[in-house]
């Protein structure tokens, strides 16, 4: 199944800001559109194939199901998600405010950059069977540690004040979650402009500078 | 139609924190359960009037589409959002500080007790047609100029510091909203908590305390 290995991310991430090729098969991008326009259960396989100029047949070659194209598509999703957040932070100072601010500023591009990605992974959480939903949520969970890690660095350096730790990684990255929901590449201000206003609320939100 | 009229918020909010009861309809009730399991576009007509014990011609007497249920379900929503925070921001001492806490303890209320509305309103906003989402979206512009209002002020008397008033006043209403995605009612932290730890993160992106 040569279609689907290519939806994982094996390649080295050259430019962890650049998210303009989406990595996906023309299957998984057909779905894409279909599930972020209509809902994963109102997209039928068949429409799946047309969309991706496949026949029925030839699309069950690739996947078994309409579930299984869900798992490779937000598995796509979450690798690449992951993958240009450790380079961004393999790419900082090794610093607390350093690495926030490349692994913030990655996933702020990342949502708005891709966003019917990232809305149907999130929203589409009710869809997915058990064994999706576990690998989803360790995913997403994977992401947030590395975010609470760094600002637990921070609290233990005095770069941050934080009380909640975890709560702090979550509401940072929910922050860049939530731009995908509003941002409008067409808007007044350009998509660096947008990032350091967005990255500026993060750092409140992790509390740097810290309060006197 | 009295089914449709029961869906608006005419009554006074006597405790701005309550949000038990959801308000809605036997209609509305069943068509926001269909739509946040399955999505708007997967629910038929004949699906909502089966949920909610009602024959499909019994239904379009009080709703002539599946349209107009989305639209009275997300007005019930809205409004009763809008008439809790009014009384919210009322019930304060007229401070900044006052209005902020009051009005956000509000928007995160709603958005833990309140979790299948809130998420059926953002999420079916690809499902809604042009009359709808304009008047979704002022709805959610009144939500958000209502919290920018109350920065602007803390920003005049040195509450807050907040660059980017409208940019703070929207990250702080997703905050909110994003709580409805994760909060469990069952688990460790009890709502109060939940409800401060909460409101601590979004004084912080309102610039509170504001830096030496």
């Amino acid at each position: 199944m040569p279609e689907r290995s290519l939806a994982r991310y094996p390649q080295a991430v050259t430019d962890w800001r650049d998210f303009s090729d989406d990595g996906l098969t023309p299957t998984l991008r057909a779905a894409r559109g279909l599930f972020a326009r209509n809902g994963y259960h109102a997209t039928s396989i068949r429409a799946v194939a047309e969309a991706a100029g496949l026949s029925v047949p030839g699309l069950y070659h690739h996947h078994r199901s309409k579930q299984a194209i869900l798992g490779a598509l937000v598995d796509a999703t979450m690798d690449r998600m992951l993958a240009h957040t450790r380079a961004a932070e393999a790419d900082s100072d090794g610093t607390a405010l350093g690495r926030f601010d490349n692994v913030l500023e990655c996933l702020l591009r990342f949502h708005m950059l891709r966003r019917d990605d990232a809305f149907v992974a999130s929203t589409e959480m009710r869809s997915m069977d058990d064994t999706l939903l576990l690998r989803h949520i360790a995913q997403r969970d994977e992401q947030q540690r590395m975010i609470a890690d760094i600002i637990a660095q921070g609290v233990a350096d005095g770069t941050f004040r934080c009380g909640h730790v975890d709560d702090g990684a979550r509401a940072a990255a929910s922050l860049c979650v939530a731009v995908a929901g509003w941002y409008d590449p067409t808007g007044v201000l350009t998509a660096d402009e947008v990032v350091a206003r967005q990255l500026d609320i993060a750092r409140r939100i992790a509390g740097f500078p810290p309060p006197p």
